[in-house]
């Protein structure tokens, strides 16, 4: 690591035209302060939302990018103020890197709303002119509040994918009730359905996997789901109708989609949320559709850090398994994970690893 | 009464075309059970639900229908196992009739989400081949489970509108927790809304009245309100953002609502309670749409016996006024009352009296 600290070295995305070249590039961190913390990265998950920011789905994107959010690492420095993290110490960082640790949304764990809340890659970094990179890339520079301590029992390569995929259905589990005597569902079985499934079976709640078709029935049943329902069947909502608590979407298209077919599967006052962010027109939607049921729909987004700590405990006391398939990091590897996020190939979550000689 | 208790007699609408000639008839009413009560109706509140059923608004209508589901009126005879209400007692009766008693929803106090409810008007009861018809007629029969005593205090006219207008809005202002330190938002100031603000504020909560002119707003303050928001105002959402627990939407059209400036005034996991049913399209929604908050939308539809029993013990405890236009049962009275309705002239409720004249 010739570069460091002066220097950070990435895979950047270069441009619009070429989202998947990605090129090894160096650059310079933003200044350390004192509630700082440099990560020496391990290994990096591989999420849809690096995909929909260097594919112009969400937009414009500052390019060159290193994106990856989901950033397992060993503590190379702490700033003189730092007290959650220590130098050697092996930690995480998610999808979140900043927000103002004051406003009433902060204070009540929910700093992922917080307005001024900031990304872990694409977004500037207070005003330091600094795009914020992700965790393709050799380092990288955190306050301390977004920086997990990993514990001992979890492998970094499975632990890694549960910073962005993990918390975000692993929060809506938690705040809205998943445990015993409660039935879930979760709809969509890939990064984020995968873990839906494995957590809200380890909360203690009935948990039924919702699918087109019946080809990744065996594998939620090994995660540890109860039933599979497959949306592609007739009358498929009929049985289940008015029995669920909570329903996860994960699913990451809404093309096709009779949402109100789903709606049709809640118990009173139940939540449809959806945790994806698909490109695309959305739904249509009346008062009509809610009102057999009182259902509601909406979203949740990414988890707090006593949820994220909590999270990372469960996975550890409980020995629950990521399906992690790991790739290489550089060009080639990432090239890789981005086709198969495109064709939803990952079995269930892309993990890129071998960060030592990548950056040696 | 010549016709009591082999007929009833009612103002039907009499078909679609001349939906507001309200026809005086005779009718058989369905046999009496022995869990049944008959009412000898004294007066009846105007909902909007009324007009959508006999004018199309909601599909085919089975004429002649006399709608009408806020009524009160006098106990005249009770079935042998009736236990809730006695003869000569004050009563209430609101807009269902029906439901099985037996589901999970009807044993956890949502048998108005029960699959097996029936409307107190325009709907087969059971399968006697009788239309339930209702409170624009002299006599109306339940069964005794949808029948509420009206405490003493309460006027008749008074306490009729809150029979569904009431309900519809103290339900989810108790169920999600309307009360000290909330602050709760009211979309739309009609008979819905104005019983918003009235509940809202004699359960402790800080009350916002939300409309799009202020042509309504002392009238709001003198309701309860807190505080008013015009939403035909340039930036109005501005200095409310994530500020408010719950807004229950009473309005009862969706042309020209921006939904997203409305969810923006949302605190986390807030949630947007639309009690109205307007015809139309609706709305499109994206999941971005709740992402910036991890807000809920969604509908309730109207509330428990118990619910219905707490609600009017508050009315009555705490002097509570509904604001109430009497207006004679009969045909120039009904249309008049269907006008004041078609073009939002109620204030804020209209209540059809003068029944022991009309059915003398």
């Amino acid at each position: 690591m010739v570069n460091y600290p002066e220097k950070f070295e990435a895979f950047q995305s270069p441009g619009l035209k070429n989202w998947t070249d990605f090129e090894k590039n160096a650059f310079t961190p933003r200044p350390f302060n004192e509630e700082d913390v440099d990560v020496e990265i391990e290994c990096c998950g591989v999420c849809a939302s690096d995909m929909h920011k260097i594919n112009g789905d969400w937009g414009d994107c500052p390019y060159p990018l290193a994106v990856g959010h989901e950033v397992v690492g060993k503590v190379v420095r702490v700033g003189s103020k730092v007290t959650l993290a220590k130098v050697g110490q092996r930690v995480g960082v998610g999808a979140q890197v900043y927000s103002c640790l004051k406003c009433k949304q902060c204070q009540n764990d929910n700093e992922t709303y917080c307005v001024h809340q900031i990304d872990t890659w694409g977004q500037e970094y207070l005003n330091t002119g600094h795009i914020t990179q992700g965790g393709y890339s050799s380092h990288i520079r955190v306050h301390e509040y977004w920086v997990y301590p990993i514990p001992e029992k979890l492998q970094s390569a499975q632990a890694a994918p549960m910073l962005c995929a993990g918390i975000t259905v692993y929060s809506p589990l938690k705040r809205f009730g998943a445990g015993p005597g409660k039935k879930v569902g979760i709809v969509g079985i890939g990064g984020l359905g995968h873990y839906g499934i494995i957590f809200a079976k380890a909360m203690g709640a009935e948990v039924w996997a919702i699918s087109r078709s019946r080809s990744k029935e065996q594998d939620a049943l090994k995660m540890g789901a109860d039933g599979f329902i497959a949306t592609s069947e007739k009358d498929w909502n009929v049985p289940h109708k008015m029995t669920f608590d909570l329903i996860v979407n994960t699913a990451n298209a809404t093309d096709g989609f009779d949402l109100n077919q789903y709606l049709s599967l809640l118990d009173v006052h139940g939540r449809w949320n959806s945790v994806g962010m698909p490109g695309g027109e959305g739904f249509n939607i009346r008062n009509q559709s809610f009102i057999e049921n009182g259902c509601f729909i909406g979203s949740t987004h990414l988890g707090s850090r006593r949820e994220m700590l909590e999270m990372l405990q469960l996975a550890a006391d409980k020995g629950l398994q990521s399906w992690v398939e790991e790739l290489p990091i550089g060009q080639p590897g990432l090239k890789e994970a981005m086709d198969k996020l495109k064709n939803s190939k990952a079995r269930y979550r892309s993990c890129m690893v071998g960060y030592d000689k990548a950056f040696a």
